[in-house]
Order: structure tokens, then sequence, then C-alpha cells
């Protein structure tokens, strides 16, 4: 990209970010070339040559003589209204053999990146990570080969414990238990609180991966409804009178695939009332760092005195998803956790652990997070106008304050197993509804993930899928 | 060590070797200073300070003006005789507690090196893998970050199908599943065939994570004895008449922690018998590539027709503990061992997965295993020299034909736990006989490991334990 090209094309994203901020309303006139020309600093021409890129995508329309307007139809999408709510009876998955299919999708790289949640290769610090795992390598080889301690090794939990400050968490880096990934994490918890036949209460909709967990566990669900406030505390309440629960899990962080936050106050609420009764909470917290206001949200761990809930995070949506590093807070379950994380793999793997231990030592994450955050943050926002711009008028999306996907609703028609099938043909990358749920449920939703960079290709894409939608329609 | 040295080690070396093959007997005279000096090319100086160097450790004797004897009391030990037999009952194990004291000690490097049963470090490949590894990161660098195919990386699993042709097993790289170690294979595994309340058939003794496993699996054992000859299949027979079984967990090649390996006729046997009634076989593969004979032994999945036989390996005995790279053959249980892998932790680390495959495509692990048998098999030897040397009388040891641990028999009167913590306090890892069965039994058995490295810190190690065994006595 050149130095121009540079220019006008953060120009385009100041206005699309006026956009998005609804500031300047389909229709409005934009301010005149001189004027934004002023404002911004930059030439004439820069500002031109952005409008025209605009122009060209259908978010502006120039008129003769009277400047540049907005398009009717540019602007912030409907949030879908008419959100499922799920059954409040307990159900067993068995959704498997389409989830396996649609994981070997999102594990192709030939399609384009909307399938799979993590960031573009180009937003993923590769070259200080090789370093830093280079030099534990070369500089410590007895630790980076052997067998680490079965909780992980001391510097990472060290580094854990101070971050988790940041959550609203306090603890010692004795209470901290390093998982290869977060899905580890979950599942060591689920198998410590649970035999099978039992009831977990779960999100609707909830991370695909969670229903194969339970029904490989042979757990069934009791699904409470996630909408873009996040986790209602009268759901819980409601669901926890009515049946024996032995566990819940929550993503009370930017829910995935709605990307629903839950309020800190809904957060200490629900635990109150979990706590109550008894029952532990096992909190993922994969996306908390992934926030698009001013600061990070608390956890429900932070508002936990009893230490009943499990707090689970990983690396793998931020920094290195292939290193397989994640770590759990198991509170009061610690001793359980351990015993199960020995038999789960040993230990997770040593140099892995030191070379994250570095990069967050070194205060490469928080620095790491700025960028990352603004990068997918951007993306979330083009991919909406995309969307605006090419999909039937009757669909719905909200806009999420941080994760890195965004829910879907299709008109009621469209089936979205079939949908997915045919993105896949177009070699589009994306996750159908219906694996969200164990019940029948989300037939017309689908879950577009953002890796953080927008580019033609992508504006292609979400072309191609919406001319798909118009033809299911 | 200077030239000098390295030269009288290796003639001692030699002169053990002799000893250990029962060339010499005690008793015996050893061959002039002058007739070894010219068999085998070195000064007679050299030869000297060999046989000074075996009087002082108490092997060989001199007579003024005969020369040197063999000392009565040197050679092989003899094997374990009063082998308990495990009652054939199904046992619920519950020795987690003891378990995690041994684990906490075996990962404990500031003990002497009996307890953990891993190569040296001074034996692994750690510049070559260092070198391998950043190479990995610095050259491919969006697939060393990203997650990994659910079933292992590609390259990986070519070299593993390859390589498996050694233990004598047909397979193509779509039949491989990479495991974050053997133990996760053992895991999905157990997972993948049962259900909480089932019996599992294990040898007895058995490696004590495997009771863990079961233990955490709801699961009760079937032990059937492991004797110097391996698992004889007329207790399988008779184990499998009269119980229902589910599935059985052996380790016929060199089993931990008595070293016995199981004949591959009757392997065929078991294999065949097991199949009649439908029966899974998990077979733990671990010590198969450290053989000390002429060649690598078959293993039971070789004799599969009916992929039945779930194979289960790694590379942490052999060239990277900390890396956690293993992988499955699960036979006609791919699919669901698959679904398991993936609400275990998803995949396993990419880099690991790259760095081990680029170690076996260029052709270093043949060549490393060759020096890792020969060193291991050096150590055993003199490990049971000194056991011999140091411990009382009624002590017996087998000699393994391959693996990595001595299995030691103390007088009946020793409490095996009890001194397991009095050498842990004189800074010595070993592991007590107890963790090894679910039965009440080898109370006073010791697991002595062989790290592949013999030295003078080993040989007071030994002597130490050798002064407790007496005192306890």
């Amino acid at each position: 990209m050149d130095h121009n090209e540079f220019r006008y094309r953060r120009v385009e994203k100041q206005i699309t970010t006026l956009i998005e901020s609804a500031a300047i309303k389909p229709g409005d006139r934009l301010p005149s070339l001189r004027k934004l020309s002023g404002q911004l600093g930059v030439s004439i021409s820069t500002v031109s040559q952005a409008y025209l890129e605009l122009e060209k995508k259908g978010v502006i329309a120039s008129r003769e003589r009277s400047g540049f307007f907005l398009s009717p139809s540019a602007g912030r999408m409907p949030a879908p209204a008419s959100r499922p709510r799920p059954a409040l009876v307990p159900t067993s998955s068995s959704r498997s053999g389409l989830i396996q299919k649609v994981l070997e999708a999102l594990g192709n790289r030939d399609l384009l990146p909307f399938g799979v949640v993590c960031p573009a290769d180009e937003l993923l610090p590769a070259k200080t990570l090789a370093r830093l795992f280079s030099n534990s390598l070369r500089n410590d080889p007895a630790r980076a080969l052997n067998y680490a301690p079965v909780a992980g090794e001391d510097d990472l939990r060290r580094q854990l414990a101070l971050r988790a400050l940041e959550a609203g968490i306090s603890v010692t880096p004795e209470e901290i238990l390093i998982t290869s990934g977060a899905m580890e994490g979950l599942a060591i918890a689920l198998r410590a609180l649970t035999k099978p036949g039992d009831n977990v209460l779960i999100q609707s909709p909830s991370y695909f991966c969670f229903l194969q967990l339970l029904e490989n566990c042979g757990l069934r669900a009791i699904e409470i409804p996630s909408s873009g406030d996040g986790i209602d505390p009268r759901d819980v309440r409601r669901a926890i009178e009515r049946f024996e629960i032995r566990a819940a899990i929550l993503v009370p962080n930017f829910n995935n695939p709605d990307g629903s936050l839950t309020a800190d106050t809904r957060k200490e609420e629900i635990v109150r009332l979990l706590g109550e009764r008894g029952i532990p909470l096992v909190e993922d917290d994969v996306y908390g760092e992934i926030y698009f206001g001013a600061e990070r949200s608390r956890c429900c761990k932070s508002f936990d005195d009893a230490g009943e809930v499990i707090y689970c995070s990983s690396f793998s949506k931020t920094i290195a998803p292939g290193y397989r590093v994640g770590w759990m807070i198991p509170g009061r379950h610690y001793g359980k956790a351990l015993d199960l994380k020995t038999t789960t793999n040993i230990c997770t793997a040593s140099p892995n652990q030191m070379a994250i231990a570095a990069f967050l030592r070194e205060g490469y994450f928080e620095r790491h997070m700025r960028r990352l955050r603004g990068a997918i943050h951007n993306q979330m926002k083009a991919l909406l106008l995309s969307l605006h711009r090419h999909f039937p008028a009757e669909t719905r999306a909200g806009f999420p304050s941080g994760g890195a996907a965004i829910w879907v609703e299709l008109p009621p028609d469209i089936d979205a197993v079939d949908y997915f099938f045919k993105a896949r043909e177009a070699g589009i990358g994306l996750a159908p509804g219906p694996i969200f749920s164990t019940q029948d449920k989300y037939n017309n939703f689908i879950r577009l993930s953002c890796n953080g960079i927008w580019n033609e290709k992508m504006e292609q894409g979400v072309k191609t899928l919406g001319r798909l939608a118009e033809e299911m329609y």
C-alpha cells in the first residue's frame, strides 16, 4: 500500500466511523471536499478519492452540483427481532455429525474466513512470539524439553495471576491451573462437577463445542435465552427453581455466537442466585479481552466468595490459537481439576507455556491487544455496512460491543444449514445457526466471524452471500 | 572428561558387559592386564585404571600375585520370586492422594532421577529439535500459530504411518489421530469405549496413571498378572470367561513398572481371545522403541484385522516429554475418538507437531534412538550391579529387555511407601510399589527408572538407598 493509498483509506475509515456512530444518517449530505480536507488535514484529492471509493461500494451517492449523500440503505441494521426463545426443558444434544462437518470447513484455509473465530494471520504477533519461543528453547533447553508441572509453569501462573486483576479477580499463582486451551478447562470443569444424566444450564445460543461436550459427557442442557443484553438473572432463577441443575456454563463477556455482554450487576446477581443453591458456575471468558469500549468488563469469578465459580480462558482468540495454552481458576474444585488434568494429558506443553509467559512478562500483550481490538472493531463495522448493502432488507444483525463474531438473522425462509453448504461451495466459510442449540432452533441464523482484516475479497464474499440469500429467499 | 578418562571408562564398561552377559562368573579370574590390553588395543595403564575403578566399586577384587577376580557377589540378581498374584476381582482404585504426592516428587528436579521415567537431559536431542522448532515458527508462521486440524498435522500423520510399519502396523495417515501425549490417547480411548461402572482388564502391576484414569472414569479394574514373560493369554481367558469386561488396557512391550515383554505369539493369541468376545484392546506402546535386542517387537495392533485394537504411543519417552505430542490409531473407533479429541482440547499444539514431523522426516529419529537405547541399556546394567553391591541380599530385580525402569522387590518387611518418603528426604526420587495396583499389593516393591546416564552421584544414591533398606529391614 503506497503512502497515498494509505491516506485515503484512513479517510474512508473515518467516514465509515461517522456513519456507524449514526452522526451521519441515511440521506444526509456529507461534508464538502474542501471542508473535510481542512478538518482532517489532508488534500482535497485524498478526500475525493475516499468519497469515490465509498460511492463505488454503494455507501454514498453523488448528486450533480450537490455533493455526496449517504445512501438511504447505509448505516446500522436493526438487531434480530424475532429471537426464538428456547423451551425450558432438558435436552440432549446430538449434532456431532453436522458439527464435525462445520469444523472441517472452519479449518479449511481456502475458504473465506467468516467461519473460524480467531484473528487473521497478519494480526497475530508471529515474529515476537517466534523469537521468544526460540529463546526459550535455546536458553533453557532442559525445561523446554521436559514435562512441566501438572499445574503448569510457575512463571506463566505468576503472569496470569497479575493479569487476572484486570478482570477483577484476585488470586495467587497457586490457584491457577494451566490447560491446553480453554476447551480443556471447560471439559475438566464439567467432568469434575457432573455425572452422566445431570442437567447443565447454558445460554441459548451457545458455542457448539459446549453442546458437543455435554453430549460426550452424557449431560442434558437447560437453555436460557441470551439476548442483546446477555443473560437475564430472572431466567436463571426460573430455571433453577424448576430443575435440579448440577452446574452452569456461561459466557457473560461476548457470548459466542451472539456477542452479547451480560452487565456486571447482572453477573453479580447470577453468582448470588447460583451460589444460594450451591450450583457451581463454569465461566468461559475467552472473549473478555476483546472489548471495544473503554475498559474490560469484570468476570463472574470476581463476585465469587465461595470458590464455586470455575473461570476458564485461553490465548486462542488473542495471540496464538495453535499454541494451545489456556488456564483455569477452579476455586474450591482445584484438587479434583488437578487430578483430571493429570489423566487428560499429564501437563500442557512446556515451551509453549514459556513463550507465552515471556510475551506477558515483557509487556507485549497489552500493546498487541490494543491493536487487535481496534482491528476487529473496524472490521465488524465494515462487515455490518457490507451486509446492509448486499443482504435482503429483512436481514437482522446486532452490533456487539466486543467479541469477534456477528450473529445474523436471515429472512425466515432461508435454511441456514443449506446456506452453509452453498456458501462452502462458493468458497466462503460461516457457521450455521442450528449447531448453536440442542433444540430445533436458529434455523435461519448464521454466525459470521471477524478476524480483524477487511478487504475487497471479503466485500465480494459478502456480495456472494447476499446473492445466495436473495436466491434462497 | 579427558581422553584418557574416556578410554578407561570404556574399558570399564566393556568388562561390565562381559559380567552382565555372564561370560565371566562370580569368582572367575579376569584376563591379565597384558592380555586385555592386547585384545582391546589400549595401554596396560588404561586397563589397570579400569580394574582399579571396578575394584573400588566392589565389583572385582585383587589377590596378590594372582590378578583380579570377579567378586562372588557381582553379577545378575535373581528376578523377583514372590510376585504377588493379583486377586481376580473387580476393584476400584482410590490412590489419587498418594499418587499426587508421588507425581510431585517425580517432577522435582532436585531429586536423584530414579523416579521419573524419561531420558536424561543430556540424551534428549535439544539442539536439533530447537533448530527444527525455530525453523517451523519462522518459515511457516501462519501454520504454526493457527489451530491444527483436529486429527493433527498431515505431515506428522504421514511420518507416523511410515514409522508404524516398523511395529508391524500398516495404516494410512488418515487412520492416525494426533494426541497431546499417549495419556491423552488412552483417556480418549477409555471414554470412547466405556461408561462408569464398567470393568476394564489391566496388567498387575500397571502404570499408576492408568489406575487414576480408571478412577476418574468411574471404572473398575480386573487385574491379571504381569510376570517376567509379560501377559499370559490363559490369564486373559480366565478373566474374560469370569467377568463382563468392556475393554482392556495392556502394555505388551515393556510394561511400566515391571519392564515385562509379552512375546509376539502371545500378543496374537490375546488379540484373538479378546476379539472373539468383541472386547476392544487399548494398547500402550510408549516403550516399544526402547528395546535392547536386535529388533523392535511387534504390536497387538499388527494382529488386529477387526479394527478393535486402539494403539496409543508418544514421543515422551524418546525425544521430548514436554512437547506433548503423541498419537493413536483408533481403528473402527476413529469417529468417536475424533469427536472426543475435539472436546478434550480442539487439537494438539501446531508448532510442536511441525517440529517433530521435521525430526522424523529428516531422519534424526533412528540415529537418536540407537544412541538412547544403548545408553539406557548400559545404565540399567550399571544400576543392577550397583543394587547388587549395596542392597540386602534378599533383594530381587529382573533385567528387562527394554523399557526404562527396573522393578525391585525389597525384603518383605520393608514398607515401600515409608521407603519412598525416606528416600525423598535423602534427596532421591523413586516410585513405591503400592501405587501400581488397585489392590493392597506390591507393598515391598519399588520402581527405579533409568534415564540413560550413570554417574558417581547415582552410585552414591543407590548406596544410600541400600543403607535405608538395611535400616528398615
